[in-house]
């Protein structure tokens, strides 16, 4: 692969700028760190090396090749190497067989070497320093006389992107004797269980450090998302997709209470129609996929996919609504839309499809309306804190943000602690009149006089509102940890754990199955408690389903062994604290959704106390950028008009320059408008019409406004 | 609106051609009659008649002008058309008002003269006698040297897609006085419900005689269905969503009882990734949408939308599956897919985009794999018999009609009595090891001898299984009839509606409101029972009521009125069979609980006896094309080769060119393969080897086949 090519795949796949430094050709890390010394502008880095290894196999079979991939500083002896691969010993590999399996010389050769092509041929051995390094790397760009400097999070996705899964080896351990040996089960693959268990299933980049680079991590390895080939979709597994279904079956029967039906308008939509409402389609425009062909024929009209449903809707809208005795009308669906963003994706948070629902309602008053929106506002707001354990703020959206073509735009906005930027939880529109107008949606107003025998026209007035998968985003970010995924109870499609502990050389094989047994019996007698239990009776050892469980963020773990079975209890570890608690077998299923509702409670409170934390007042402007540099979101005094909140987020942007950046991603992002809290401060807080004065432009403050760096 | 545009605008409306027959200018009726009785080739028609009223307003309202449109044999004072449509009087209006309101002479107009422009000016009175000929109906296309001959349905949805609502007058009736006068509810539009009340809201074509035309009146007059302005799209209102909903939420629980999961893949596939499969992708290429565009970028490579997902999904099934301990894998999404069919589209049978479920699966084992075929297509049989209430024939496809690239598919065929044909419900496909090949999802053979210490890969056997929203399609076509909609209470939005009767000029007030709070009452005891049941206290009469709730297919209606409060009772009406039965309050949601379970049975019953009586044996070919035009399925021991399942269809296409019609959209149809039965006759019946003949070509039959000609 060329070196231009390299570095435009590394930049899809991890979406940042790699720099690539030219000098002299080198033979080895000596030369290396003297041609980067006299270069200029390098960037900080650890210098690394390649060595690729052909392990002794019987001639019969195809050869498979070691690529060892370490620090330069680290010691790799091609024996450790070798076995922590499975292979009984290995040496150096010829430079022509090098060349022929990997289309470089060995002087070229790096981790970037490996491609889709020649994977199957390959076993890569990263060093666990490698792995760990707190500096970028130094690479040959597959040639020595350039240098690469990459994130270690870059290399992963890398070996991930050409489907390659490393195993992280600990030069500096003593090699352990493969633990799954003692396995009992004769099918099992011994050495695979043993690597496994040593460093590969754990997230390996830690979250305050590389943010960006845990959550991809968190994502990928607790089986949630599977990156996709198309950038920007992602494939939601069912470990993710549990979760929306739960948001779906609870928003689902609370709307319905209230009279919301559910339908299904169609995935396309006509230019004309989506070009009817000139706001509208200018907020969407520059990101609507837009069909041309079908089969091997061209469209006489290219057709385009929603982005969202008002216009797909309303022409039909204005069709069904003849008279007031058609109001309400209140339809939901439940779909996904397409919205073809050029910003850096992000699964969750930034995709080019995602899945949401949409309510579009109509009403004969602004009142009924008005209530509505904020009915809904609420049930969003219960989403994130009865469901995902998480705070949000509930305002109204400044007119600069607010939905495009819409009268008001109320909001949830969230909070995550790791990158102090707030973020859009969900929204419900008071679209007024202005869509009505637009799509000729009118009635006899039944209150007004007649005006020569006829009663005079109302336009309706209406509302939509959308909550997206985005949710299991915020929920990832902000409960997350270095162990991995932490799923709030509610949401979790395992709750709960059972893990039979306390199986040694001396467990007899009638003992072993016994405890199995008793397992199984737990799970099914916590799933009869309606706890959503199972028990893993795989033939890993007891740590390694704890680190797989922790990984994947199940709340509760549920162990079993001898000395359990001799107290009639079982040891429950919460996920959150890490708490131990004896839980009688006789009140089990009781015992343990207490402390599922206790898990529940403290995680928002911990999240809550997390975000009240960083929400701070700031009443003159010399603090606004100090503030929001120590990851605050800021509440201030605010004259609420929309050429002040653009100069607030300029000035925020301009003289975050000169700070250190937060976060890789927005070095230098400004501060938005969040919402204008429903909630505001009172007593001595209060604004005090034409005495408070606006933080940035000194003039009268109107309402107290939250600003941040948002996603 | 020029000849040819209107032509072309009825042909996207109702996708048929059209005649037009020039002759010289007529003036009246018979110079009409005698210049189309001296043209050649003009097709069996009615004559009609166009004339413009202008009613009797105040003259400082704006004026509407009456079209009114009858056969020209029917008398059509202009007296009752003004009454029926709430007006005193009207008087012919003059040539120059004519012209400038419709831009045609008297002479010229027609129905389509009304147009999205002028429709606000018009209202439209459609001649009973004219709504029921059986003859397509002769018409000026707006200029009377020209006729345009064109079936009654045609009429009723240009007036649809023009936005005018006719209102229906029977000519030789009396005309009644207007029902609603007696409604006491002083906001309540008399003259509109009285109109309702008489013709407009009913199906006004027999579902004997122009099926398709029934088919749409019922989806778009009982709320199911809305056309959109994308052809090949509708949006599905709650009335038939509410279907797909209770269909998703069994089948799904269901299929996660057997241990499958719900995820979602992306909408988009890239082209590289479709092309994969070869015959799979020659089987949908013709069909797939593409998008080639977003914003105002042109795409670097065009991306499909997906047709269904197995190209979607299986480059990840051969990440994810490594190990036999990764099998069973079991998928499943609700999701939406898009085949851009140039075929006639028709609501929920053949659309655009539709709603389906797609299941996924991957097995060691071909045994496990079968299994699972079997047992989805079980589940699918009772998706129609038990929520449906439809009987199904559950069997093979044939080599040539099986899904393009699988092993072989296994389908649940249903049958539509009206027009004879079979119609696929279902299907379930083993896959066998062909996408796996190509996908490369293969594991180490767990079963197999190690080879020079590897075990050799076995490539894994999948499945795919989908249902789609056609289900509800079938349910209409089979159950309804020429009141409307019939639903089965198993999926029924609404299994009972409650109705206050006996209202009459002498009731008083507190008599009304008591009789209505009792129906209140009543409504809210049967949901407290789990009916799902809703009250209807609009201000309209009974009889409309009853009506209303007919067409759209409510399965019991609950009367209740002075006389059943006496008896301490209220009378259920049931709508599969009319019957009244009495249920007495103190039993009345156990009782109504009975009754729909009647109801339920018996839809099936009526249904299943309708198919079985049209499913005959056939073993010589001179009795297979009579067979099929007396709308029977033909069940043939067959030779079950592709050659001669090829030249069955042709034989009997060509034959059936000398019979009647049965269907005006497939007149000379052949027929197709529909299935190998599961259940193959026995005893006298069963296929001998060697001795038993094909049908058709006299080669050895191994099977009994079903036939038909299909949608």
């Amino acid at each position: 692969m060329s070196v231009d090519k390299l570095v435009s795949s590394l930049k899809q796949i991890h979406l940042s700028e790699y720099p690539v430094v030219s000098h002299d050709r080198v033979e080895n890390g000596k030369e290396w760190a003297a041609a980067l010394q006299a270069a200029n502008d390098v960037p900080a880095h650890s210098l690394t090396k390649t060595v690729v290894l052909k392990p002794k196999t019987p001639k019969s079979q195809e050869p498979v090749y070691l690529v060892v991939v370490s620090l330069d500083s680290t010691q790799s002896p091609s024996s450790i190497a070798a076995k922590s691969a499975g292979f009984k010993e290995a040496r150096l590999a010829a430079a022509d067989v090098v060349e022929s399996v990997l289309g470089v010389k060995p002087s070229d050769v790096s981790v970037f070497s490996i491609t889709s092509g020649n994977n199957a041929q390959v076993k890569v051995v990263l060093d666990d320093a490698l792995v760990k390094s707190d500096k970028p790397l130094a690479f040959h760009p597959n040639t020595a006389d350039k240098t690469l400097i990459v994130p270690v999070a870059a290399v992963q996705q890398y070996l991930e992107s050409v489907g390659v899964k490393p195993v992280v080896v600990d030069f500096t351990a003593p090699v352990a004797a493969p633990a799954a040996k003692k396995a009992p089960a004769p099918k099992a693959d011994a050495s695979k269980a043993a690597i496994e268990n040593a460093a590969l299933i754990g997230v390996t980049v830690r979250k305050d450090l590389d943010f960006p680079g845990w959550y991809q991590q968190v994502l990928t390895k607790s089986d949630m998302i599977e990156y996709y080939d198309i950038s920007g979709c992602y494939i939601l597994k069912p470990w993710s997709y549990f979760i929306w279904e739960v948001i779906q079956k609870w928003f689902d029967t609370e709307i319905k209470k209230i009279g919301v039906k559910n339908g299904y308008f169609p995935l396309f939509v006509s230019s004309r129609v989506l070009e009817k409402e000139k706001d509208h389609v200018e907020g969407f425009a520059p990101e609507v996929a837009w069909v041309t062909r079908a089969g091997s024929s061209d469209l006489e009209e290219p057709i385009a996919i929603r982005p969202t449903s008002e216009t797909v809707m309303y022409p039909y809208y204005a069709k069904w609504i003849r008279s007031h005795r058609d109001l309400p009308l209140r339809l939901n669906q439940w779909n996904s839309v397409v919205r073809w963003e050029f910003k850096n994706p992000q699964p969750f948070l930034r995709t080019r499809e995602f899945l949401w629902q949409e309510g579009h309602t109509a009403f004969l008053t602004k009142e009924e309306a008005d209530k509505e929106v904020h009915y809904i506002l609420d049930l969003y707001s219960r989403v994130y804190s009865d469901l995902l354990a998480l705070p949000v703020v509930k305002g109204v959206k400044s007119e600069n943000e607010k939905f495009a073509g819409g009268l008001y735009t109320t909001t949830c906005e969230g909070y995550i602690p790791t990158t102090g930027r707030g973020i859009q939880g969900a929204t419900s529109h008071g679209l007024g009149q202005n869509f009505s107008k637009m799509f000729n949606i009118a009635v006899e107003d039944p209150d007004a006089e007649l005006v020569n025998g006829e009663r005079p026209k109302r336009y309706i007035w209406q509302n939509s509102w959308g909550l997206s998968t985005r949710t299991i985003g915020v929920a990832v970010m902000v409960h997350g940890d270095d162990k991995g995924l932490k799923l709030p109870p509610a949401v979790a499609s395992i709750q709960a754990i059972v893990v039979p502990c306390g199986i040694t050389n001396k467990t007899t094989d009638a003992q072993r199955a016994e405890l199995e047994n008793k397992c199984k019996q737990i799970a099914d007698s916590l799933v009869a408690g309606e706890v959503r239990a199972e028990v893993d009776l795989r033939s890993y050892t007891p740590g390694y389903k704890f680190a797989h469980w922790e990984l994947k963020g199940v709340p509760l773990r549920i162990e079993y062994g001898p000395n359990d079975a001799k107290k009639e209890q079982v040891t429950a570890v919460r996920r959150d604290t890490f708490e131990k608690i004896a839980i009688p077998l006789a009140n089990l299923a009781n015992g343990v959704q207490d402390v599922l509702a206790a898990i529940q409670k403290n995680m928002y409170e911990v999240a809550k106390k997390a975000r009240d934390a960083h929400i701070v007042k700031v009443k003159e402007w010399k603090d606004f950028v100090p503030a929001l540099n120590k990851k605050n979101l800021v509440l201030i005094p605010w004259c609420n008009t929309t050429p002040c909140e653009k100069l607030i987020k300029e000035k925020s942007a301009r003289q975050a320059n000169g700070d250190e950046p937060e976060d890789e991603k927005a070095p230098s992002m400004g501060a938005k408008s969040l919402c204008i809290p429903l909630e505001q401060p009172t007593g001595e807080d209060a604004i005090v019409p034409g005495v408070t004065k606006c933080c940035y432009c000194g003039e009268e403050a109107k309402v107290w406004g939250l600003f941040g760096r948002s996603y």
